[in-house]
């Protein structure tokens, strides 16, 4: 379902690039510092120009590597943290706690208790047991954000829909919940700051996030009428999708930002309201940054009842550094290298396998060439997120290497392949078995 | 769809040993040794009594805790390794080489030379590419066995069946390529000890090995009678399930070994041949041994389009720690715990939810007590298999620890929760940036 009309370029990268990312070790995720800073700078450009009064989040969830949260960091973003482990991350990257955001539907009072004690910006409130938390806390409190589950349907992936009235997420603007958490949070005196809603991730087109938007506009319009209370922030969240495959293709992010912007600032204008707008992207920053590198290994043919035979490319990795295959279905744009300046001949259809031992079906009918051979190189385009973020040991394999190219074009590591002494650190026999 | 008449008695921890372990750590896996002696115990006399010539081997991917790995030597297992890093597993537990076999569709060069270095007892060869790398290989050469697909399309979720002939695991029958790779086995002077399949996961039901089984033992007869080749060893893979959820129970151990036996040395009668029988049970010898612990926080009910209503319990673990749900759509039964002695009112339909930032949905419509509160704990029945070897990181989770209930009734940690040190080990932020 195309319904983008322009894309970013994703990364693909060069035979010579390949041939030297490769000694670092095979299966690899690569980003690409350049591309990175480009897309962030885009999509904030693109947003100050819908909305000057705007500020953009990273959702650290999507690659929470140091290094890229590092570069988030740099180039202006905030950093939205959705665990005690997340705000570590960022804290480790050298980002304060002043430019964090803790998210999450079931914050440990220890995670909330820790993030206060490092300064976080604000705390993204999402049920009364955390209001009561946190307004019984001593101290200087946070900023406050209340999540509402807006009640929108997205058109994605349900496990990936967050946004709909039935949904673990935030307070429920139709039974007034949202409202009960306005009230009890400014009768704690907490300073609240403003609204938050997420509808659902990897959408092609907004209008998920504008009905999202409306309706938080629609909120805040009822409370300032009912309460007086004039919200300064809305943050509609994430949720644009990337380009993953074939001609499914998002809309630009100016295009995006413009549609987003246009009808939310329709929405407030009755109430006077002039908020800050605020969007937590996470995949749509990062994600088409990143390849996975894989070594090719076995090339087979076998018989197939429905298709006469099927071609399988074994790769050297799997669902343990990719889980999205099988987790979402997803799907994924696939570039043969060989890393030896050979270049193809003709593609055929070929279902790429990883190497656990369960059919671990990666991508299924892919275009690959047919002389693609052990040895050569598999490039998974746009898997900047979700990639390193969900990795595993299944099958005790060791978690693969991220390598940052640089501006210059070096490549360096980021974040180390997993040595076997780390995997087996936490393993302990104990006396007498 | 029951399809059982008997069934194990699952693991589930008393409330005083649900206070005790809980003090471990939430979420924390639970490993009852007894409960997993008896289990391999029961398994082993099964086959003996069925075919006295006969040998378990553990699929450790399964769980490859060391502990869980020692365990099953201890009570007399091979131990299945589909990996170099699952064979670590197994040495570090104190198995010899000589006790296990490597499986794997695309093992890598260095993987097979380090098995062989370490001196294993088999190499279940996948792919002619392997057959000429061990052929050449200087040295004492392990024994080999012939992995087939011998074209059976189990009644399992199709992500986990690997037996059908359009597969990437092993050599075809029906296309010739089990009989090519015989020969060119034979050619090289390996030590061919016999064949393998398997037919797929999680059967309630042994019809898929059966017919496995039975088109083994036609294989072996005629490569008797075209080539004097007779076989030593069937080995027919594992895949008999565990009583998951509800009234979905496998057969008996003692039945399905019977049926499995039966209806193989029928099948071998007219060949003479009398090999020994293997299987490989991984799932159906920890599984139900295990339970997770998660301890309950926000309790929330929201509206729902459909139901009226819906009641989330959120738990705090996930899918890092359980991506079975979300991968596969499995199912759990759950038992709620106080840990104080407190017992529990009525139930109702509830959905438990993860904490991670996404639906992490993890059971949907359990019936759960009403007065399940904050604090309370949950036990998720049947996860020994397929949970900690999946675990991830994802949201920056600390992957979480594993306990053993010894026969004395103690606990301890054989598997340390990660720490953040850990967490952050691999993370290299370059100069200069």
């Amino acid at each position: 379902m195309p319904t983008g009309t322009a894309t970013e370029t994703r990364l693909v990268l060069t035979d010579d690039q390949v041939r030297g990312l490769a000694k670092l070790g095979t299966p690899l995720y690569v980003i690409d510092e350049g591309h990175l800073r480009r897309r962030i700078r885009r999509y904030l450009a693109a947003f100050k120009s819908a909305w000057p009064n705007s500020e953009l989040t990273f959702a650290s969830k999507a690659n929470s590597t140091l290094a890229v949260v590092k570069i988030a960091y740099q180039e202006g973003l905030l950093i939205d943290v959705a665990s005690e482990g997340e705000l570590r991350a960022a804290l480790k990257a050298g980002v304060p706690a002043s430019r964090c955001h803790l998210h999450g539907n079931n914050k440990k009072p220890g995670e909330i208790r820790f993030a206060i004690e490092q300064g976080i910006n604000q705390i993204v409130v999402d049920n009364f047991e955390e209001i009561e938390l946190i307004g019984g806390l001593e101290g200087k409190k946070p900023d406050i954000m209340i999540r509402l589950a807006p009640g929108v349907d997205p058109k994605t992936h349900a496990k990936i829909s967050t946004g709909q009235a039935d949904t673990k997420f935030g307070f429920n603007i139709a039974d007034g919940s949202g409202e009960k958490a306005l009230l009890r949070c400014l009768e704690l005196g907490l300073d609240v700051k403003g609204y938050h809603c997420h509808v659902g991730s990897q959408l092609l087109d907004p209008e998920a996030q504008v009905s999202g938007g409306e309706l938080l506009a629609q909120f805040a319009t009822d409370m300032k009428a009912k309460h007086g209370y004039e919200t300064q922030v809305i943050n509609v969240g994430g949720g644009l999708g990337v380009h993953y495959v074939g001609d499914a293709v998002p809309l630009s992010v100016e295009e995006y930002c413009r549609q987003l912007v246009a009808s939310i600032s329709k929405a407030l204008e009755p109430s006077g309201l002039r908020p800050m707008l605020v969007q937590e992207p996470g995949r749509s920053i990062i994600g088409e940054s990143g390849v996975t590198l894989y070594e090719v290994g076995v090339v087979k043919t076998v018989p197939s009842p429905t298709k006469g035979h099927r071609v399988y490319v074994a790769v050297d990795g799997g669902l343990s550094d990719n889980p999205r295959p099988v987790m979402y279905g997803s799907k994924y744009d696939l570039v043969a290298t060989s890393g030896d300046g050979r270049t193809f001949g003709p593609t055929r259809p070929t279902t790429v396998s990883g190497k656990h031992c369960e059919t671990d079906m990666l991508f299924e009918d892919v275009m690959l060439p047919e002389d693609l051979r052990p040895g050569d190189f598999v490039q998974v385009l746009v898997t900047g997120a979700y990639n390193s973020a969900m990795a595993s040991n299944y099958n005790r394999y060791q978690r693969p290497g991220t390598a940052l190219v640089r501006e210059s074009g070096e490549a360096v590591l980021v974040q180390r392949p997993e040595s076997w002494d780390e995997m087996f650190a936490r393993e302990i026999l104990p006396e007498g078995l």
